[in-house]
Formats: C-alpha cells, structure tokens, sequence
C-alpha cells in the first residue's frame, strides 16, 4: 500500500490556486447578464445627469427677479413654458419670467433656480398663466447640477463583479446593450463506485444512490459554472483510463468523485499515473475530506473528491470553488471567511482541521452566531441541506465551549475574499 | 391635485401579503432542479444505512472469537470472502472465520464487529488466507447500523425550501429523480416616460436611458421569478390603458415603473380608476419610495413603483419581492433582518423612515458593520451596484452616530425570515 504524506490546508489551496488557469470572454446581451461576472469594468459614458435638472415638479426661474420677495412683498412672474420630464425647454427664461418644470426636466436656459410647486400660487389673467411666491430664491437652488452624480469616465463597477439588479441598472443607464462577461468554465463530473445506483433505481442490499454527481453539479452551478456529467466509471481500469482521457479533452476541469482512498478497488491514483498527470498533493491534513487528491494536466485541473458525501461538500468548496471564481476573474475568489459565537459546545478533540457544517443566525446587538448542521459524521448526508456555512476548528485544539469565536466560512455568500 | 394620506410601511407590506395570489406547482426533473423552492417537503424513503455497513476497510469477524486476544495472546481468523463496496457478502461467517471489507460495504451475517486493517497482520498458508490480531473486539464495535442516520419516513426538508446542493444530494440519495416544485411567477414589467431613451440609443439633451425596466427585470429573477418586458408606455392614457389591460391578462404581477407622482403627466392611478381596480395604498410613510402604488384586481397585483431608481429598487424589495417568496411557498418570504453597528455617522434627521443603500462588512468578534452604499440622494443610480444592504432609520429619529445599533436588511440572503 503506498503511504501518504497530509499537507496543511492552506499549502493544499496555494498549491491548486497558483495554476495559471485562465479564464475566457464572451460578450452577451443586457438581457442575458444576470449573475454572470463582467470581465470589464463599468464605465461612466456621459456625465449623470447629462443636463442640469430640477429635483421637483415646480418653476424654474431666475433667482435675481426674486432678490426683495417676503412675507409682505409677493413676486409675480409669467409662465412662458411647461416642461415635462423627457420634453426639452425651447424658450430662454428672461427676467419677469417663469417656466412650468416637472421632476427631472432639464432647467431651461436663462433660469437658476428651481421653486417647488407648493411655495407658489398660480392664477390665470388675459390668456397668460402666472405665478406669485413671496420667498427669495438664491441661486442654484433646487438645482441639481449636470455631472454631480458621476462624471464621464469614472470607473464604477470591477472587473470580475457579480452582475446584480443595481450592475445592470448601471449597465443600461451607460448603454451597454452589450457587455463581456466571463465564460462560464466547463466542468466535467465522474462518479466512481460499483455500489452505486442511479436516482431513478430501486434501492438494493449492499447499495446506495448516486447522490455525489447530483451535488457536486449543484455546487458547480453555485459557483458560476456549466457542468457536464460524464456518468459512472466501472471499478476496471483500462476503460476508466479512456473515459477519464476523453472527458479531459472536453472540459476545463475535471471531477471525479471516488476512488481516492488507499484501498484494493481504487482506480483513480493509477490513472492519474498512466496519465502523467502531476499530482499536487494526495492527502491533507483535514477532516472530512483528507484524501482529496488534485492533479493538473496541460492547463487543466483533475479533482479527485472523496466519495463520502460530505468529504466531496468540503472538498469542492475549499479547492474548486475558488479556481472556478478565479477562471471568472473574480478578485475575491475565496469564500467569505468571518467569526461567530458558537452556540453549542462541541467537545471533539481536533488532530485535524475540521471543517463543521453548520449554520448562522443573526442575534441582537449584531453578533453572528454559528450552530451545528446535523451530527458531525462525515457519513451523513442529511445535514448538508441546512449547512450555510462550515465553521473551521484547527488542527491541535482540544474542542471547544458555548461562546467561543471560531472562524466560519459563508457559503451562499457572494462577495467572497481575496485570501483563504 | 389628489390629496394622498402616507400609510405606515408595516400597514402596506401587510395590505400587500394578505392576499391571496397563491403559487402553482410543477414537477421537473432533479436535473433542473436548482435554485427553486420545493413545493413538497423532502421525506426519507429508505433507511440510511439501508444495511449495517462497515466505516473502515478492514475485517468482519465474531467479537467472541476475540474474547481472549490480547497483548500477549495473538487470535488466528480465515479470511473466508472479500467484499467491495456494492459487493454483496454471500457467506455466512463462522466461529474462526473472518471477512475482507471495504469501506462502506455490508456487513456479513455473523459478524457482529469490522477490526481495522491497520490493528491486523495477514498471512498465507497452504493457499489460504489469515489474519491474526491481538485485540478484543466488541459487540457492534465498528459497525454503522441501518437507519442510524435517518429512518425511513422522516421529513428531511420542508416544502418552501430553496433547493441548494445539500438538498439536491438528499433528493438523489431518496430516489426523487422528479419533484414538484413552486412554479415560477411570471411578472410583467412596463415603463413609463417620454424622457426614457433605450439601452441603445445614444444619449439626447433632456433624456435619461430606460434603467428601471433592466434592474427590475433582474429583481425578479433575483427573486425567484421570470418577467416579460412590454416595453414603454407612451404619455397618452387610452394607448396606455389598453397596453396595462392586455399585460395583465398575461401575467400573474403587473410592474410599471414611473408614472406614479402627482403631476400633470402621471398616468397611472387614472389607469387604475378605468381598470376598477382596488388601490390598496398610494402612498407610503417612507423615503424613498413615499409614491409606490400597490393595487388588485381579479387575484393579480398591480406594482406602481416609482419612477425613480432608487425609489423603484426600495419598493420592489419591500412589496413585490415578499410576495414572489409566498407564491414559491416560502414561509420566510421576508427579507432577513438583523442589527449592525454603524461604520460612519448620519446625522440626516429621518421625518419618515428611510431606507439607506448599504453594504455590510464583518468584524472581528463576530460582529456586523453597515456601511453607506453611496451618496444618499434617491435619485443616485450608482450606489444600487454596490449594496448588499438597506438600513432601517425609523421615522421620527434625529440622525445617527457611527456605532449606534441600527436594523439592515440583507438584501442576498436566502433564508429570509416569517415576519417583516
């Protein structure tokens, strides 16, 4: 039996995230851009606003004709235009003289200010529409100013940002029709294991279903990926070998689930030896998840997941979410790391680091609190549908109390960090 | 001019919820399954184990054939079959026998305990195989019994439940190759205003490009839902109405977006008198946001959000986006809120409660920061990007020092919470 040597988790990522996996562009439409990641930045293409404007349905004026208006000295001025918003003013506002202006029509030429509707009192006379108002306005008042929001050319949202209602806001209101985003990277899915059973089969003795491929192709869609499932290898070499070979050939990553442990039936060390591929390591100083095994071969990565469901959970998260968030130009490609209160005890000494799959409330006076998931048994499934987060204990501790702070990683989080 | 009296936010999230738009289910296939919420609830359909299986490789035996071992008083087994994974035992063991065993497979009738691999010797003898060990064995002892993980039966996830891997896991591993799920609302969306250019013209004097139409868009995918986009209503009331009527006999939401204000241009609420439809409020004690209309007719919701960006933004989150989360079954179709510590003072006095773009950032300690998005003038598109937060400052509150404790509403969180 070969002997493996566990390296700590942090070499085991720097080792997998310094792969100079590199990422492609595609353009897409405005319409099909949500959560995809820009792979250019947003820029201002015109000032915001482009013209100054008025901030409430009023009168735009010239401040000066207002200079002695009060309480006891009414100012009447003639309404020489109405204005809607998107309608542009055609007169030039000469003393004397008022235009009828909505909220966010273009100040008209001549007028310096703007007087809200309910400061004024209107009245008709000859034909001719006029206003009174017995405040004086100073200039610029109630104006705001062509370019105060954003000037030309700033730069306003990252490359390699989520695309969210507020970056497509941004994105329509600068014209960008179209836009680069990152491709989606290709990942390529193999199970291992002759026990298992598809999901549409009937559960026999001795068997189990393939649950594995199905979450392992969930969480490549939640780190923004496209999957591609390449079925079951058989427990026989030579064909595994092709199966592996030809599904490389097609995918930007590869995953195979199983097959890892030191153990008389697994398959996937001896291919990755016929393969010549480099294995990066094959064994890390973790719980669950120690005999995740990651190789690369010609620009491409192989995840060899263990076959234990939640040793594959954890594997995908630490190793392979990143490089999929990486390959989309995320800078933040990490899953967002932060303290919380634990809120039970949790006695287990830690040889290992232990990723724990938990959960986070939110308690009074903005604390994070974190609460265990399910029983700690890197066998049981059930768990990882309420896990929002894996609480990390380090290797060497000696288990820990209500209260303590310990580091969570938040994994239906999507701003992410730039260091493990 | 129409007098319009601000109702309590609290009162018109209420007015909006209680009615009855009640979601449909749809069966698909576990393939497509992702990000949508369960229209029934996730019950184990088999024990987990099926079978008492083995958590180590190593051998199945009879612990009372161990009795004995110990230091000093090696015990000699047969090893009588060897079973891989998916491999079914077909031999009985016997007093003096043992059997090979992989991780995860059944355990032989007869045996009652697995020895690690590591705590034996094995040797060959007249082309037999045997192992010896010099432990005791118990009883049960490394033996992981059927149905200790979950019983047959048991409710694993509640229906209302967004669908992440973990949960697509548990669906493969109980055989749901199909499930219902929430159907999809579809939501109408309609702009109004002469002054919007489309994400493709260029920028024109007095002109703004349509952004609403785009964010909202993405809000209700954001939400859960599909959206179709009926395009800009003209300023002109027998068009537009004809327009409103024929859009909602297509969909289950109705948004228009601008048109709302009281001003001589706005078309909206003489569009709702000609439907007959039941105007639940009009105007909101909130900033921004104060004109959202919120309307029925016929079991459909009839969105007015304002015209302006942030305002719009606010009223979607607040109105439409809980109601999408009940038509999916949710029961926590609220958005999470929790408290946060202010990262800067805000000394603006809040006449009504506000609504502040933001973005949260964690401490050391475990512990939240809410900081300001952007500029906080509503009609600041650039700030939306990049929130991920709104701040709640109650109306009637003088401003606020950095530190103070102040409510957020986390704006990508999942979960969401049962009670505004």
């Amino acid at each position: 039996m070969q002997l493996r040597k566990p390296i700590p988790i942090e070499k085991a990522v720097e080792l997998v995230m310094k792969n100079r996996l590199s990422g492609e562009k595609e353009k897409i439409s405005i319409i099909d851009c949500d959560n995809r990641r820009l792979a250019e930045p947003i820029i201002a293409t015109n000032d915001i606003p482009s013209f100054n404007k008025s901030p409430y349905d009023g009168f735009a004026l010239r401040s000066e004709d207002t200079l002695n208006a009060g309480e006891n000295n009414t100012v009447t001025l003639e309404v020489i235009e109405h204005i809607g918003a998107g309608v542009l003013p055609t007169k030039e506002i000469k003393s004397g003289e008022a235009t009828r202006i909505m909220t966010g029509a273009q100040i008209p030429a001549g007028a310096d200010c703007v007087v809200m509707l309910e400061d004024t009192d209107t009245f008709s006379k000859d034909g001719k529409s006029f206003i009174s108002l017995s405040k004086s306005m100073e200039s610029n008042q109630n104006i705001i100013e062509k370019g105060s929001e954003v000037k030309e050319g700033t730069v306003l949202v990252e490359e390699g940002t989520l695309i969210n209602p507020g970056v497509k806001a941004l994105m329509a209101t600068f014209g960008y029709s179209e836009i680069y985003v990152a491709k989606k990277p290709l990942v390529g899915i193999l199970a291992t294991g002759t026990e298992l059973l598809e999901v549409d089969e009937p559960i026999e003795p001795g068997k189990i279903r393939n649950s594995n491929a199905y979450m392992v192709a969930s969480q490549v869609l939640r780190a923004g990926g496209i999957y591609k499932y390449f079925g079951k290898l058989a427990d026989e070499f030579d064909q595994s070998y092709e199966t592996v070979k030809q599904a490389l050939d097609e995918v930007d990553i590869l995953i195979t689930t199983g097959g890892v442990s030191v153990g008389d039936f697994d398959l996937m060390p001896a291919i990755y030896e016929k393969l010549e591929a480099n294995v990066l390591f094959n064994k890390v100083a973790m719980r669950p998840g120690s005999v995740t095994t990651v190789a690369t071969l010609n620009n491409k990565i192989l995840f060899g997941l263990s076959g234990n469901p939640s040793a594959c959970y954890v594997g995908f998260e630490l190793f392979t979410r990143p490089i999929l968030q990486k390959y989309q130009f995320n800078k933040n490609p990490y899953l967002k790391r932060t303290k919380a209160k634990m809120a039970m005890d949790f006695p287990k000494a830690n040889p290992f680091t232990r990723f724990v799959r938990s959960y986070i409330t939110y308690a009074d006076h903005g604390t994070l609190n974190v609460h265990l998931a399910g029983m700690d048994k890197s066998n049981v499934v059930s768990s990882l549908a309420h896990s929002t987060s894996l609480m990390v204990l380090p290797g060497g501790t000696k288990g820990y109390q209500q209260g303590d702070l310990v580091d969570v990683l938040l994994l239906d989080d999507i701003e992410g960090q730039a260091h493990f």
